[in-house]
């Protein structure tokens, strides 16, 4: 591949995927004597930590995506390219993609995580996953169509599956769908459909745990299992799902619900191209790295974030799977390449957690930071300033934050467009086909 | 159908199509004694004058679109389904739908126009029309895709058709289109891709009359033209388009253009269900009026706007397809249904016609109002403000200002996303398929 920076040549840093972490790398190689190519499927880096406000019609999609180019315009040893690479090839260092094979000095694997169905192909075939924005732009047409059609089902036994949304998965992405569910129940389902009552409509929220927001303080998790009461959205804890076809839950404990919607969020797994050796992958189909971020056994692939887990005797698992740790790491990596090109010793990875947040609805939100730990009104203040903030572009941020501010003040914000109407498969085959209308 | 006016037996007016027309007439029934049913495709009205600014990256979708729920929300004897008619059964006062049988005691065809090809199936089949937010935001795709293409290609002839964008139709829809991407040309190409050059991308406008904005003063047709060419869009005139196979475009004058981009804006037809008779249909398949916006030859079945042609000595052909027209005649018919009811006198329609305009490009504009035609720099804040007040809804409103006046700064506003990949067609089948993916 030819880049507007080939001739200087450069030793040249490929980076797949524009997350959290890609980005952060990019930008800290900005005028160091690297060329930086940037390969991502997509054309934007998407905050996916508001994915679920798209999805529930409360922002629209573009306050909540940027494009690389727009992004990395002034950084001059920067070269982005749409591509889906398939093969790392380490022993000739270069990557087979589908715009042909590109090689690297070193290669940054950054592709982060892809839902997890643990290997339930019904649940992949009928529910619907949130990771990025057209599937988000597609949860938000399927809620709306499904209300439309349970206008034309005059049985309430008819229509009753089409009211009632199944949240799985008690992690911060759950607890925020189903609380942002519950407010439209709440506050717009009767106004917008004067044939429907509040009561009509029914939101579950499923957990395997004990308990919700399992990797939050105890008082977070009680806090926001009341603050959904409050929203009355149904929890259900200690409840393994067994199946879905479509039209009907069922649960380990025999419990069954009708529903034309099941929204997962209760799983993740990395995902990166072929060419990793398997002994390096570890549990949630991690790649391993050392402390420097760079895939044991390699000498120049280096992966970070939710792809990655740096497993230690304090963390055998590795860190969480969090945007931080994708940053934080980007950040040290980018000083690293440049320490090794320049012979310089390097630094380890230090996580510094600045904490954990969710927000479950109308000022109400629960915040962990160290050991201090408050929930409500406050926190849901903090919530949206560090989002608010942490918003890509100046567009973007001025655009939510008028959102949020009207959404606020009349109840009534919302984008409730079916631009692209979402179909279900009906056959397994159309799974791999486009989804979205 | 039951709606929850039903019980009341109030004369039910079905309205069949939400744009300026439909929405006016459901207005101007509000809290009157009639049972008022709008039936769409869509779940939203969309304000159609500013649909190339979603197509080139200046707005966002949800700005010019408005949920018809949330539109009418306060409107007591309104109800909403989206539903496709299928057939008129003038006989039984009853529309046959996807949604099942609807009756009315008035119908209303607001159904507007569609993209007119003129029988040329090849056109049909490779250009992009843009008549709706999905068709505009998969131009947007488009455009974004095919210069993301041509940076693979190295060879310039082969590079050439990806960078080549010819619009086709000098009318307001066509100029304001071709003069857009024109501005990304000029101000955004070099900046986000810095392999290429402005003079690597082509822009062509390509008209079949003599001058474009033919309906326009030729003040306004001359100086249209004269931006045009500043901007460096390659206007061409008294040329016929022959053909398009995908990738080149021919003329009657032997001309021919290399290109993986046409977008089609020369025509439009009226669009309706089954069972209008034959005979009242005009040309431009629209159907033929009274002066009271009735069907020739029916008795409770109106229709309006672009569907509409009001034949008179006058106006041989009807008035022209704008929406002050269909937003007049709305507003007339919807006081004439209740005179009808009460047994009163009707009105006969006369059209106010309040001026046209097109934006060509920054500080650029045309307007003509009546007798008085000026062109330039207040002509462009002119269309801004009447534009801008045009929206549906507040948050529409503020955002659209936001994102003109960073775009007007900055020269770099611009939802360049591609969120849904614009897939053309392989074989003439996939037509009534998805395109967009």
């Amino acid at each position: 591949m030819k880049t507007q920076y080939t001739d200087n040549r450069y030793p040249r840093v490929v980076i797949i995927g524009g997350g959290f972490g890609g980005i952060e790398i990019a930008k800290g190689l900005k005028n160091k004597e690297v060329e930086v190519v940037l390969l991502d499927r997509n054309n934007h880096h998407t905050f996916q930590p508001l994915l679920y406000q798209v999805a529930t019609g409360t922002l629209d999609a573009p306050s909540i995506a940027f494009p690389f180019r727009k992004m990395f315009r002034k950084q001059e040893n920067f070269t982005f390219r749409i591509a889906d690479v398939q093969r790392i090839d380490e022993a000739n260092k270069v990557l087979d993609t589908d715009i042909g094979t590109i090689p690297y000095d070193y290669l940054v694997i950054a592709t982060g995580a892809t839902t997890n169905f643990f290997g339930n192909k019904d649940m992949e075939y009928y529910a619907m996953p949130m990771k990025n924005v057209k599937e988000a732009v597609g949860i938000r047409s399927y809620l709306l169509q499904n209300i439309e059609e349970s206008l034309l089902k005059t049985d309430p036994a008819e229509r009753a599956p089409y009211l009632n949304f199944v949240v799985v998965g008690g992690g911060p992405t759950g607890v925020e769908l189903s609380g942002a569910i519950a407010e439209i129940r709440n506050h717009i389902l009767a106004k917008d459909y004067p044939e429907l009552k509040k009561e009509d409509m029914n939101v579950y929220l499923v957990e395997g745990l004990p308990k919700i927001l399992a990797n939050l303080s105890p008082q977070a998790s009680e806090k926001a299992e009341l603050y959904l009461n409050e929203l009355g959205v149904k929890v259900m804890l200690n409840v393994q799902v067994t199946g879905y076809d479509g039209e009907e839950i069922t649960f380990a404990d025999g419990k069954r619900i009708k529903t034309k919607t099941v929204l997962w969020s209760a799983g993740v797994a990395g995902q990166f191209p072929e060419g990793i050796s398997k002994g390096t992958i570890e549990r949630g189909n991690r790649i391993r790295i050392d402390e420097e971020c760079r895939v044991v056994g390699t000498k120049d692939i280096f992966a970070i974030g939710d792809v990655a887990a740096m497993v230690t005797d304090d963390l055998p698992r590795g860190h969480p799977g969090v945007a931080p740790v994708a940053q934080q790491q980007g950040r040290l990596l980018a000083k690293n390449i440049i320490r090794i090109i320049n012979g310089q010793p390097t630094e380890q990875f230090k996580y510094f957690d600045k904490g954990s947040m969710a927000t479950i609805g109308r000022n109400k939100a629960v915040v962990d930071i160290g050991k201090i730990r408050f929930q409500g009104f406050f926190a849901w203040w903090v919530w949206m300033f560090v989002h608010l903030m942490s918003l890509v572009g100046f567009r973007n941020r001025v655009v939510t934050f008028i959102n949020w501010t009207i959404s606020y003040l009349t109840f009534n914000a919302g984008i409730r467009l079916i631009i692209h109407k979402y179909r279900r498969p009906n056959r397994i085959e159309e799974l791999d086909d486009m989804k979205i209308n």
